[in-house]
């Protein structure tokens, strides 16, 4: 049951606190709060476990894990002590770790980061692995013709030239290679018809995207409750301020658009309408890896009457989407041996941008990840 | 399909809110915003509907409804405009009020109430008449003998002195003449073994309590969101500033118990353990009828980081129970047609501190209400 | 001692609140609630007094004052019972009011502007009209040459083509016209050398600019505190959501720049360094004349502990504006009176972006203030 | 110019993030964020300097500096490295730390006392020394004759039983042995007619108190900014949750008491009325050394238009009041050696309830200050 997690953007934050956070869970040194699959409803359900987890990947630096911990550590976003403690096992961690390849066609490309993945499992005798992308935010991609369909696609990366953002390459070599792909970002991953082909030709599990982590998180509890008590919601308008490197680049204008549209989608979906209003991220370097959202709802009841809601969130992004990482690396291996294969709309709980036609009301989606769950084969046998 | 409404407190700022937006809503000069039946997912499903109701009343004060809309419409709860347009039916329910009766023995006061209740069958050729609590919240009441079973308790009754507190005499009033009962108030109402068994000896539904408005609304969807998430709730604090009648009623220490404890057990319910901190409540008349609750939630994510998160909610306690009284009038009338008896715990959507081992998630008790009102039996008789 | 104001955009709600209270004011309707001349440390040191005060004034719509007031008062910006008493003397301001003059040049607007406040003048018996801008906020005008100095511009104007955006050019016939020039907004007004000249020259003040009346009078007591402290101010960033015709106009790129430019201003001139952050202006016109600020600051202290104040603001622009317009027009009459010419640097409490070189903390502002009017001639005499 | 500061509560949070900062601040390992006498308008111009200082102290608790050195770094007070940096120094610090002595009378205790300042004194060669009271905060005590006059106060104390309350015990054997007096808590301290009669007795200064470290420093900006604009406050209420030893002891109903009067005391002094609300203090363990306040302010403009503000205060106390210590004990040393006696009300600056008939609002007390330092004489010889 020893599950490979490669990470695409392994030397991040988010990647580099669930290392942690794992080694540190698995040695009994702290207790996986923030874990979904760990809360009393969901607990010993789902196999593998967070001990048999094992973590390599991909990164465009080479800043070593260790160096990183620290830094982690500075921040506030693991305690120092515990970076200390499980020292010794991310070194082990940074021999899985190899940097993304580069090659003369996109297709060679992938075949490199295939050739990674192979060699990773092999040397770890691993039963799966999934690959997961936490790395920072793209641009919306110009459309290509060949990301209508799997034919004109493979024709197309044969070539030179630039067919597939990073994300959507990182999709195709992780499922051409028969591992499951996660996109924990706004990026395309793998959401494009060719991708989609090629994850049911191989019969391979995807889900993304973009990890619900903070205010859109609380967006979808508090829009169902506005819905189920028939107040109108007249405005919603919020403002993101954020640090870190997710943050820097964010304020590139794509990237931005990408993740605000995201951020109210919610709304329309569960309200039934569009209320008024947008929200704004802001870069400020000094907020580190904490972001602080505020959020304004005004409303009208009985009667016409005005009423207005406003919540803060201070939260720290790296804390909030770790344990969320190894709740999916869990549960798409376990959906992948269950046979699996297509998009998992049943983990639109983790996602402010979920696949599929499915519920954005916070509960609804906790239902149906409850059942999808409870409904897993045992998962004795790989 | 005509269907009385009786308000303990009809002069009062809900009971008029209510009234005034049932006749507004009947004559089409607004919609039916905050009306839980109202909402998309609900409408038309039960019977009576708005229109079917006829209001009625006890009340302590004399104040004319006509005198008490123009207060309202004063302190921006109803617009000026819809008080006006509904002023001549609103003096049509004046008719319909009554005194609070009292009698040498409690006995004597419920028969005098009971009469009430049948004068005002007779006269508007009703249905049923249920009859709601809206009155100002009382002291928890010392305990007696004679709540325990209905035997004790009438004989109790017949001899001089308080058995009851004036909220369960209502509702033993209520259920002896054949009436649902439903507090809408933390008061005792009809939470009393002696009470329950003459609700089941008569065959009628009773409902309550303490109707969920504000703060507590937010809490019931947040507190499971922290649940769901996984992530470990440390404290959770809050003060609610009001005005009005409540706010006033509340500085009494005894009733401020009542209501501070019944605003903290959602947190205990859905979390599964309780959280350092507590609600508060102050009076500030310069408030008038509008409520602003803060609470502060600081949590624990993954290897223990804090974060935290605030809100604010300002609200028009008036203008958020109205709306509800109508839909609990509908509901437990068509409850009563259905040949539901003994408590609701279907209804606890609507209440801070509902009858039953209930879940206290809104979008759970959501559900239940959703499949309450869908498998009522169509109704086309009475 | 009969004192005119002329206000440019006289049927916008700051104008219109402005009359509406000054006359329901001189009628002992209301007290003078917001009028900095009117608080116990300033009162009766100025003359003319409210009562003195004659309203005329320019505006490109023709929406008549009454229909306006009745807006007012739907908007819950005035109470519509004073908007009712009033309405007569409304009516005989309307006299007063013209369409803003449009000649086949600047100099002939400015002419034809100038014979209206002639007019006004002579029609009242007037000892002094100021010239008041609060009309919407203009994108930054392109440089011109003429603006350097006055007989280029004189020259420049006589031609045909535009050299002075509305605002610029409304002083220039203001001040040709014997009348100090006041600018409640974020626009050029007489911050040209040419009119500096030209005012300097006739002999008359002018003051500005930008009226402040929300999120900025709170920046300027908070970072004045922080400075204090010797606390170190890390980021400052704040949302400002407002409805009503000015946020319309705020969403043109170049007015919102223009403004948001003016709100850090008072970070940096009083912390001694510009923290990150930047305030945004977003429109919803659900809001109305209602406007929503939020901010948040984090600041280090002792040790470089790192810690974090946030405030809202929920005020209503006209209401807060309309009062200091009255003040300003007493103030710059009395000042005008009392031989004061060029810049009222002293005015600096009233506006954002002060004219000259001033403290930017409020306490420094208001002790200039109650000095300046302190030392004012008694003026018996006009 | 080596100046004692003797801290009564020396082992507790404010006496050893003060000491710790002081030796940091020394050793040039970090600025003087927070200190006010280091801001650029005062800094140079007070002697003793920071590096002048040497400190002692009494406390009840045994607990090592050392030992609370790295509490106070594991829960994010100061820093972890600042604290191993200057654990040498500290240590040295431990040896002029004393148990409170406890006689058999109160005069022998003030004798113990008084021994304990004359042997930190002689044994490091101090020009002065300062008592400084940073220990939690007492109830108010009962009233006694003999508080009303030295004569009687000092028969009195000779006698067995208690007269004076800890705080109060202090100041008389500080001023007894020649030693100034500043009291940074809300307890009596030398607030008593007959310690006041010592101080002027000895010739010595004395101040206080009660340190203003978050919510009230806030409040001592907005409320002047309320009264000059002449808007009138209606209501303003707030909660604070804190941590901390000074927290647990807060929920004592006495000290609660005496800390919420000197929070709202500064309203009523800077509006000249006393708005409606109250300020609540709740405990919560969780929050440790943080410190959460939030206020709602409402408020009147013109006509009558009601609007609002909040704001949320997250501070750590002991950060923002250590760098206060050293500031009072050089002020204190300062205005000793320059010949004041009596009360120093021209430190209102520092504390929510100052001495003396002075002005509540922040920026007064800060001109008071500067005037204050700025006239110290220069300060060269002791």
């Amino acid at each position: 049951m020893r599950t490979g997690v490669w990470l695409i953007g392994a030397r991040g934050s988010v990647a580099v606190t669930s290392m942690i956070g794992a080694l540190a869970i698995r040695s009994g040194l702290t207790a996986p709060t923030g874990c979904v699959l760990e809360s009393p409803a969901l607990r010993d359900l789902v196999r593998p476990g967070i001990a048999d987890l094992v973590f390599g990947g991909h990164d465009v630096t080479s800043v070593p894990l260790e160096k990183k911990a620290a830094e982690l550590a500075g921040a506030g976003v693991v305690p120092a002590a515990l970076a200390t403690a499980v020292r010794q096992e991310l070194t082990a961690v940074e021999r899985h770790l190899r940097p993304l390849p580069a090659a003369a066609t996109q297709a060679g490309t992938a075949r490199a980061i295939g050739a990674d993945l192979d060699g990773f499992r092999n040397a770890n005798d691993l039963d799966h692995v999934v690959v997961i992308n936490v790395s920072t935010t793209e641009p919306a991609p110009p459309p290509h013709p060949a990301h209508a369909a799997l034919g004109p696609l493979r024709a197309a990366l044969a070539e030179p030239g630039t067919v597939l953002p990073p994300s959507a390459l990182a999709a195709y070599a992780a499922l051409s290679a028969g591992c499951p792909y996660v996109d924990f970002t706004p990026s395309t991953g793998a959401r494009l018809p060719a991708l989609d082909e090629l994850a049911r030709e191989r019969r391979l599990p995807y889900a993304g995207n973009d990890g619900k982590t903070g205010e859109t998180l609380v967006k979808s509890v508090l829009a169902p409750m506005f819905a189920q008590r028939n107040l109108k919601v007249r405005t919603w308008s919020g403002i993101n301020l954020l640090g870190g490197g997710d943050g820097a680049n964010l304020t590139r204008p794509g990237a931005n658009a990408a993740k605000t549209a995201s951020k109210q989608r919610v709304l329309a979906e569960t309200l039934g309408y569009a209320p008024q209003g947008e929200t704004r991220i802001d870069y400020l370097e000094d907020l580190g890896d904490f972001k602080t959202a505020w959020d304004l709802v005004t409303f009208e009841g009985f009667l016409g009457t005005g009423m207005r809601m406003e919540f803060t969130w201070h939260g720290c992004d790296s804390a909030l989407a770790a344990p969320l990482i190894l709740d999916l690396a869990r549960l798409t291996a376990a959906a992948r041996r269950a046979g699996r294969h297509g998009p998992l709309p049943e983990l639109a709980f983790f996602f402010k941008d979920p696949l599929g036609d499915v519920p954005h009301g916070l509960a609804e989606q906790w239902h149906t990840l409850h059942t999808f769950v409870t409904t897993l084969p045992a998962g004795t046998t790989p």
